[in-house]
């Protein structure tokens, strides 16, 4: 059999941070700062509600839409947290994590040659998934602008076309974050030309200086939003796989057409566990928070002591370091620390064009395991003078 | 906004079963052979295995194609049940049940325009995937045929755009299955025109009067065949969301990369469960489907007394009974028997275009609900006289 794979998924890209990781398998006493993942075990409390429901006999389906607690446990804390309110019953999916939801918002929007903007460097999904389902990704390089979509740019890419855009704050790999004077404008131009926003706030809970600005609560915007969330990186939920979407009725009515076939349900464990999460969690989300700026004190200012320069991230938990002193591309410098000091980071051309002299790493690891690595990346970049 | 959702996803027809089953939510004293859906609790065992990886604080992602171990052990699994081999490494992918299985497949095949066969009557996903993905799906009526798909029908309708069939054995709604040579003349049909199978086996446990054959178990089929399969039924694991797709390393490859950013992996708990399963939850199959095949006895012998016709299902759970006695139609009958005796059952036209003299009753449900709903339905047959 010939062209036995559809030509999409053909050209499409693997994820670079994937394929970079491969190379990592089988090799010994790495110290990973690569995949984008917490290094905490899932808060105690969290899985005993796990347990406990599986102890209970909790093993069918839920509802296609998720646990109705669940909805109104999202319900009740967005409202307290952001002063945004979306109805349990006809404004809400739960989700296999945020993947999932951009994969269902792609799919229940995009019309063949419809364009979607990606501000760039972006989290690996965006453009491949935009284009399976049927979009064309409009990439906007960001990286002469401190890696911030400025509101004049945005404008300048739009056209009859574009029916909307993929926007995530805090930003992987970037760190960035938007101040809400700064979402304000943004929304000002999407709302002129009737886009729709379909925002990845999964790192909300990890920002740093100043207060996490949720998209749909600016004045106007939530009708022209689908708005993802999830729990993996708030509660070290990773590997749980449960996050959520909520949005304009019609739109989740669409996307949880689609789920009904594709998925049915999230798994229900991970479900009751999320209902915890949200009822107990968040003491736990504060403790891995301060932990988390804490690595983040350290390793930006080591980072920069050592020549590979980098601003301070505002939320998530990477550094976004350039390697311009070094003369390497971020290929290259990838390849040889792993290789020689066994230090696996990822090299920024996994999200993006215009990013080959950059490095991601992620600080979601021990303060030992960070210190460790920074002396190793230390002599690595000695033996290359 | 005007024209918001994708025409394809705006054209599709949400499940025929959880429409009639919106119906139900909030009547009370319902008994309902409606979802199909073991009404057994994942056995103890199983369960306790993921209680033990939640305690021991397995909570990450796990790599995109799933946990080696549950590979390794599907793969010694499927060798001796079926004597089939899939290397665990390149030729298997665990998925989000048999559901994210069938959307990957499809996703990962089709071109536009591409056409699928799809036998009718046949599971609610069948079609609306497949439009999904961009195919065109070519319904082969198998009504005329005692719901067996005959190897002359299957030929008639193939040409060049088809590029393979979706088939489902034991099948839902009809409990139909194959033996094995009947299946080596659909493959001798399918082989000849170099079609891919996607099959769905997902009920093989739930196999009564004969063994069940694995389609790539067939000699030469296994090049040509996208297994899927899964734990929701076998099990009774519904609720954990486990599945697994297996076939030519090349389109696995191919549904991973859509997987590794629609998804990531299957939560890490519900596949530690079902390592276990595979371990040790075969006998508590075996005792499930003692008890379903006690369960078939009682239900298609009470039916048939009662007018309502249907041969015996070789597997699965569900009874397809003709209503053509009764005068009504599928959905009349259905909506009427849930409002006046409080039995809910899904109307045949849920699973295709020839069967709206058709209902499907599952027995999954306790032989106590089935003789009540049994003494209801004769009820209402008595009271439309």
């Amino acid at each position: 059999m010939k062209n036995i794979i559809s030509t999409k998924v053909k050209n499409m890209q693997p994820s670079g941070i994937r394929a970079f990781f491969d190379l990592v398998l089988g090799m010994k006493e790495v110290i990973s700062l690569g995949v984008g993942e917490p290094d905490f075990v899932t808060p105690w409390q969290i899985r005993e509600a796990g347990i406990y429901s599986l102890e209970q006999g909790y093993t069918s389906y839920t509802s296609n839409k998720g646990l109705y607690k669940l909805r109104l446990g999202l319900n009740r804390f967005l409202k307290s947290e952001y002063g945004v309110e979306y109805c349990p019953d006809e404004e809400m999916l739960i989700t296999v994590g945020v993947s999932e939801g951009l994969d269902l918002a792609l799919r229940a929007l995009l019309n063949p040659g419809d364009k979607i903007l990606i501000p760039t460097p972006c989290y690996v999904s965006y453009g491949p998934m935009t284009e399976l389902a049927g979009g064309e990704p409009v990439y906007i390089d960001t990286s002469k602008d401190g890696f911030k979509l400025k509101p004049g740019v945005l404008e300048k890419h739009i056209d009859k076309k574009v029916k909307g855009i993929i926007l995530n704050y805090p930003a992987n790999p970037t760190g960035v974050s938007y101040t809400r004077k700064e979402l304000e404008e943004i929304k000002k131009i999407l709302l002129k030309h009737g886009l729709i926003c379909i925002v990845d706030e999964v790192y909300a809970d990890l920002t740093y200086d100043f207060e996490h600005t949720c998209f749909a609560s600016l004045k106007g915007a939530k009708n022209n939003t689908v708005y993802l969330n999830g729990f993996s990186k708030s509660y070290a939920m990773t590997g749980w796989r449960v996050g959520f979407a909520c949005g304009p009725k019609e739109i989740i009515a669409a996307m949880t057409k689609i789920h009904q076939y594709s998925i049915m349900c999230v798994p229900i464990t991970s479900q009751m566990a999320a209902c915890e999460a949200l009822q107990a969690g968040r003491r736990s989300v504060e403790e891995m928070k301060r932990e988390y700026k804490r690595r983040r004190e350290y390793i930006i200012g080591e980072l920069n002591r050592i020549g590979l320069v980098c601003s301070k991230p505002q939320g998530a938990f990477y550094a976004f370091a350039t390697l311009k002193k070094t003369g390497m591309s971020s290929m290259e410098f990838c390849q040889k620390l792993l290789k020689e000091q066994k230090v696996a980071i990822v090299p920024g051309t996994a999200f993006g064009e215009n990013t080959k002299d950059y490095i991601r790493i992620s600080y979601a690891s021990s303060l030992d395991n960070l210190k460790e690595a920074i002396s190793r990346i230390e002599t690595f970049l000695k033996n290359k003078k």
